[in-house]
């Protein structure tokens, strides 16, 4: 822990609290986004139940494994299943039947409650990159990621307008042993920020840790009744699901805590070559993975993910952007709206080592895709670069300041009669201009969507200052969002106990890497 | 005119061009898009009415101006509009009356029959970028553009698989006259390409000379019964018709000769500051431009354009690759279908000075905009930087790579028996991986999209080589492009008939600048 997110900053809470409050910088936050736009439909009626026909064959026929697990091939095999060793074979129409208890939407509660969030239906939450071992940013170029990296990564979230919810693994605190920084990253986003996060899923007792911790931030009573993290479970694609993915999904479902059920796919290599056998395959394990979450306890919140990508057949590294995951992000959408679940997919995705034009076409085309596409929770939306290995300090207040488009876009077009504006083209006429007309002056300071980031400057001030890329505006982005930021108030007990968690937790065992 | 595109290269023809034929540089070139994808819909039947209501209103009550053209005026009196002066204004219905006899769609011919492109329908064409003064490259930076930049855009045009046309003032040779840049520019895109092309527009007898040289290139028999060129006619908005559009538009309607009717439109500025006002008053616009365009000759060939982009409230800059573009962009797609038009807008939108990443978020933004609004000609699909003043020559690289991307998402899914993958998903099963499976080694190389500029080299590669961003790798094929490069054949006597007609032009008249 870092004295950053620790005790040098301990005020908050009662008059240190408020005073705080006076002084603090004022953080604008959009609320999540709420779609007043159609989604886009790649898939035809035909072609979606083809593919839906063709998933339950694949459960039934070849089925989906569940290693390491006796306990999950009890439920299976009680619930109607065909359990041969660890092969798991699902009836045609079980594992929809069991979808259906799990909600369609969700709230999950923030410890400020203006940040709660709702997932489903046709809301869009956003949350930033997940996992990356390293870090890059201009200065000092690609390394591993610290807990200080990390901190920074919370910060710069929660001083962004356009990003609701916190995340969970912004990048991997190397520094920090394996078994323990699950600890620190909670501390990290219980402390540092006020928006909702994600638990721990890397051993089952580390997603304890994470509902435990919860309790601490919420009280055990809320906890108990009310959803406050979503965390993420991958699966193993193809159709195997692994002990600790499960065990952490156990622990979460038990707790009435929500799971991303997601396959984690390169295209190619953990699914076929095809968009068509992707989404079939996608579809099976979703189904299996969002059914067994039901057996563990029916009504837990879960969200269907898809997270898929191509691979390039020179190198063998994967692709972002591509017109085959727009295809099956779009198609997913349609099919995981089918079964009355959220959806969660798409992200800043890039395969370039540097924030660089590859990276921002890469990106734009995924997030222009999940936002067309309904998704209900976009993990990654800000600071992926190089395939996921590194978050990028630049990139991620790039992107964080593109997802102000997707706010706009998902508006739609209002054609109220202030909208309409034909008291302004009466105004102007032919060959006048609308600069200084009544409703320009009425309506220019909320007409358009405005960058935080990006250069209009006339050429010459651009060429005086530097000629800065966007590489440079980000960078000073950063240090500006850092230096202007504040911790936000908590009560000081809860902070103690929090910490006396962690320390605890810390002391009971030696230190674990690798 | 330089020597590259003259005599220098006076090979073509007879067993001249067959020699070249034997050597030449295999080009790869994708036929022109058909979409197998639906349209996105931004607006719902009730705005849709109200827009299409508005814009008739503001043409009966507000009219249009059609300046310095008393025949232009006498035509629209004649067609029962109510004209005061310079002011036409359209009783209700007129408009969308006259509109019903421009074609759905259009087939312009080039030179090669094999590059022949259908705009209208579910098709889109793509052409460079249009307009700019200046160019920009890293080892040049930004300068005026010459004659010999242009030819390379052109040049750089015919090699890119993915641009199914030649563009028009892809730069502005500012080194020759601006009385006889026209010609030049004329003779690079039909002697160094042979993709369709569009025709000057800056005075009626510059589109004269266009027709002029069409019928030596074509025949003029074959001209007279076919559409060879597309050309750009601007409005100036708000609700202005110049008779130097105007005049350039008779002459190519005269000779069936196609025409995009487009306003070039900051919102903002030569619009109302809403996304509803500005659409009204682009209907109004396109319906007065095309419905014009039938009065010369019913049944010309026409495009209803919409060039719309947002201004900075700060700088006064225009800006691209916004929310409000998206909705406009979507908003007029649905409005031009309707009118049984083909559509234009979109393009490599971008504002920033360089090809960064700002470039590329908003380049990247518009141009899937673009495809899912049912663009049929997309024009500045490539090179497009500074708000338009610049032409890119790494961008137009980076741009027309992506527009591969396009062509694959337009495809949509396949869901054949081959696509469903079944066999794939029963011969590997849970756990295995699909690398080596029957179905990837038959379908490997055709499945995904592959770029032909990114980089997706593993890291260590990638920083032996010099960690190389998309910028430097974009240089690189700029150089390997045109190094490549040799011109189409062509028969001796056309060139010569071609060169001729544009001496001739140039002796007949001074040089004139400014």
């Amino acid at each position: 822990m870092s004295e950053d997110g620790g005790r040098r900053r301990a005020r908050g809470g009662g008059g240190a609290a408020r005073r705080a409050e006076r002084t603090a910088v004022r953080i604008e936050v959009a609320r999540f986004i709420e779609r007043n736009i159609p989604n886009f439909e790649v898939l035809n009626e035909e072609a979606l139940q083809i593919i839906e026909a063709n998933a339950e064959t694949v459960l039934e026929e070849i089925g989906v494994a569940f290693v390491d697990n006796p306990a999950a091939l009890k439920l299976w095999k009680d619930a109607g299943a065909d359990v041969q060793g660890e092969r798991v074979r699902l009836p045609k129409g079980l594992a929809r039947k069991l979808c259906a208890t799990a909600p369609s939407s969700y709230v999950q509660h923030a410890r400020n409650p203006a940040r709660n969030v709702e997932i489903g239906g046709r809301t869009l939450v956003l949350a930033p990159v997940y996992g990356p071992p390293f870090v890059r940013d201009a200065a000092g170029g690609r390394r591993y990621a610290t807990i200080a990296d990390f901190q920074k990564f919370v910060k710069l979230t929660y001083m962004s307008k356009w990003l609701h919810h916190s995340g969970g693994t912004v990048c991997e605190p190397t520094d920090v042993a394996v078994n323990k920084r699950h600890l620190d990253m909670l501390l990290a986003h219980m402390t540092l920020s006020d928006k909702p996060f994600m638990g721990s899923v890397t051993e089952p007792r580390r997603a304890q840790d994470s509902v435990d911790m919860c309790k601490i931030l919420f009280g055990a009573e809320f906890v108990a009744e009310n959803t406050v993290m979503t965390s993420l479970i991958n699966i193993n694609s193809p159709l195997t699901f692994d002990s600790t993915m499960m065990g952490a999904l156990e622990v979460f479902a038990a707790n009435n805590q929500a799971s991303i059920i997601s396959p984690f796919i390169v295209g190619g290599a953990m699914a076929p070559v095809s968009v068509a056998g992707t989404l079939t395959q996608v579809t099976a394990e979703i189904l299996a993975g969002v059914a067994y979450s039901q057996l563990v306890r029916p009504g837990a919140p879960v969200i269907a993910g898809a997270f898929v990508t191509s691979i390039d057949m020179n190198s063998g590294a994967p692709t972002f952007g591509t017109p085959e995951a727009a295809h099956i992000t779009y198609g997913m959408g349609q099919i995981v709206r089918r079964l009355g679940l959220p959806y969660r997919s798409a992200g800043s995705f890039c395969g370039s080592k540097l924030p660089d034009a590859q990276a921002a076409y890469e990106t734009s085309n995924s997030l222009n895709v999940g936002l067309l596409s309904g998704v209900n929770f976009m993990l990654h939306a800000a600071g992926w670069l190089e395939g996921g290995l590194v978050a990028s300090f630049e990139k991620f207040v790039m992107d964080a300041d593109q997802l102000g488009t997707l706010h706009h876009i998902a508006r739609g077009v209002d054609v109220t009669v202030g909208a309409q504006a034909m008291d302004a083209l009466r105004e102007v006429g032919p060959g006048g201009h609308f600069l200084g007309c009544a409703h320009t002056q009425a309506n220019f300071k909320e007409a358009f969507w405005r960058t935080d980031l990006f250069d209009y400057k006339p050429f010459e001030t651009w060429a005086e200052e530097g000629e800065r890329d966007t590489v440079a505006l980000a960078g000073a982005r950063v240090e500006k969002l850092l230096r202007d930021y504040q911790a936000p108030p908590m009560e000081p007990a809860t902070r103690e106990a929090l910490m006396a968690y962690v320390d605890n937790k810390k002391a009971s065992e030696p230190d674990a890497f690798g």
